[in-house]
């Protein structure tokens, strides 16, 4: 760790960042000048100011993603702020082009009041096809997405949300075919309420998941908790059918599938064996997960994933979210809809031709999966 | 012009812009994930955290520059809305790269508000190494350019203001020469008193000019005019020695140089007989000169310049913003400072080995340019 920690620095130091902004027109003579700019440019720009709607053939925009953050919590490591976020939101430009051809641009963002998010990504929309809300913490990230889906007519994702539940759900799908679980009967837990898990346990219940227990730092999120912000609210009237209190123990103990988007090393290795039979681990904190592979298969897991690349069946947005902004500019929808992300879980997970305990998911690098993902994202 | 518009239309149709977002690092297998991304990435995020200042060196914000326009004034068409100054920003952003091996991306904002814009080039300001304000009217750009000088730590510049005003300067001072006229005695009228007119006659008073006479729509600036603005104010304030007053005619008769950046065909060709021996006539106005030059010739001009590229001694800002920029970013100035422009004129106007009356600038292509006008760019 310490040895890719050192390389990285010294890549990011060396190439001064990860993107670049290039020229695809020729600029040599003063013919192409002409064309690219004055005068012929006007010309262009007339158009749309008839009609802006040709911005999208005439411009970057038909092709363009803001990936926008204000740096309140940057991967693992919390509110860093708006300069500490700029090399994750330079590399998911360049994953995002590299994995669907998007030209994204990263908004590191020195404001972390909800209402001013919002008024300035609306004010910088017109030039973006799409928009990514990235590291931005909960609850917040919540209403800024919620407002943002109302207001802008491009559509608005926030990847640590739906991103993560996309990807989840597909090797949820997948596991379930392996371990012969029932959604109507398989007993879900979450560990963790905040951004991802809140969206993971929301897109179970979309799918429908009968009985799911989220769990938040406090315990068990249930219809006697006073403390709850308005999205935790939701969840306490949505899922927890039996009406369970206490901590994470509890919760698993019969279930069937955890999936852990909280705090390294939270699960034990007996809290595996009080689960049902093949249990399903899903133990997403990165870079150390809620229980490490070797562990959870000793004490008896059917299937483990996490967020790592050294283990099978790694969580990883890069699986959903180009394919998720490919299909959205290439299919012109105006909003996102949660029901678009459920088939793209689907796509995904079908992508998978023989899904086996060490193979949920795709990796990464396999060819066509932004295709299949990008074919969910149409109205 | 209806083949180029035609052309022009059919190319940004085809490209569907003009600039891509592209990855600079290889993004091939997990080994060049771990250092693009995660978790690799999560060392450099935490490094800038603890001195933001390292983002410079580590990102992309070292070596780019926001274009920003509210779509108010695009080129010569007036109030077209953010959507159709793309094209203009996007080519501009092509410029950049072509010219200064600088990743400059366009922002064009769906607010004309100028405290709202303020706000929003503030709250984006942390990724960008600069900011280059565009096609924003007068007067709004002189409020915004000054407040965001002000109150960011990037340098901010409106290219319409102060890009026109170096290019110009430079053009005056080897028209001078070869006019053999002296900044002391010399006199100069300014038609416009837009962005770029008022720029223009603050160089040159900077510069040391003593009688300059600017006007506006409505004519001559002078003490006794009750209808100004506070940058009209101040030019009532500074210029106009004589306290004359009056229209274009009156304005020029005597004058030396005589520089438009106001309306087509407002200069006749008796006015330029009423100017002084060895008139310099500077007509910008676009497409449409406020003589053409031989028209102006015809009447006794001896150098003519204007802002096409089919006439000699084009004025074109492209001699001049990719240095100004290339220089801010190379030499880590804090904030531009009007004395760099004059220095930036006199380096691109030295740049000229042999002056003639029709080549009183370089041409965009000629190699070298960007780097001469950068060394001005200096604390």
């Amino acid at each position: 760790m310490d040895n890719i920690n050192q390389k990285a620095l010294e890549m990011h130091r060396k190439n001064r960042g990860k993107i670049e902004v290039k020229g695809k027109v020729p600029i040599e003579n003063k013919d192409d000048l002409s064309l690219a700019y004055t005068p012929g440019v006007g010309h262009v720009s007339s158009e749309i100011g008839k009609n802006k709607e040709l911005a999208r053939e005439l411009t970057l925009k038909g092709n363009s993603v803001a990936i926008v953050s204000d740096g309140s919590a940057i991967l693992g490591l919390g509110n860093l702020g708006a300069e500490a976020a700029i090399p994750v939101m330079e590399g998911k430009a360049a994953l995002f082009k590299r994995f669907a051809d998007i030209d994204a641009f990263p908004i590191c963002l020195s404001t972390q009041d909800a209402e001013e998010i919002i008024k300035t990504v609306k004010n910088i929309a017109p030039v973006f096809g799409g928009v990514n809300l990235e590291d931005i913490s909960a609850p917040r990230c919540f209403e800024i997405e919620r407002r943002l889906r109302e207001e802008l007519p491009i559509p608005v994702m926030h990847d640590d949300q739906h991103g993560t539940a996309v990807v989840v759900l597909a090797g949820v799908i997948n596991s379930m075919k392996l371990a012969g679980l029932e959604k109507e009967k398989a007993k879900i837990v979450v560990s963790g309420a905040g951004a991802a898990g809140t969206a993971v346990a929301k897109i179970m219940l979309d799918y429908g998941f009968k009985d799911i227990v989220v769990l938040d730092s406090k315990g068990i999120i249930n219809k006697e908790r006073g403390d709850l912000s308005p999205d935790k609210k939701y969840l306490s009237e949505t899922t927890n059918p039996r009406g369970i209190s206490g901590g994470l123990a509890g919760a698993v103990k019969g279930a069937d599938i955890f999936i852990g988007v909280s705090k390294p090393g939270i699960l034990t290795g007996d809290m595996v064996r009080a689960m049902n039979a093949r249990p399903v681990i899903f133990a997403l904190a990165n870079p150390v997960p809620e229980i490490m592979p070797d562990i959870a298969k000793e004490a008896g897991a059917f299937i483990v994933a996490t967020g790592r690349s050294d283990f099978p069946n790694q969580v990883n947005n890069v699986l959903s979210f180009p394919g998720i902004f490919r299909g959205a500019l290439d299919n012109g929808i105006k909003q996102f809809d949660d029901k678009m992300f459920i088939v793209a879980a689907e796509k995904l997970a079908a992508f998978v031709k023989n899904p086996s305990v060490d193979k949920i998911l795709p990796s990464v690098f396999e060819k066509g999966v932004t295709e299949a993902v990008a074919a969910a994202i149409k109205d």
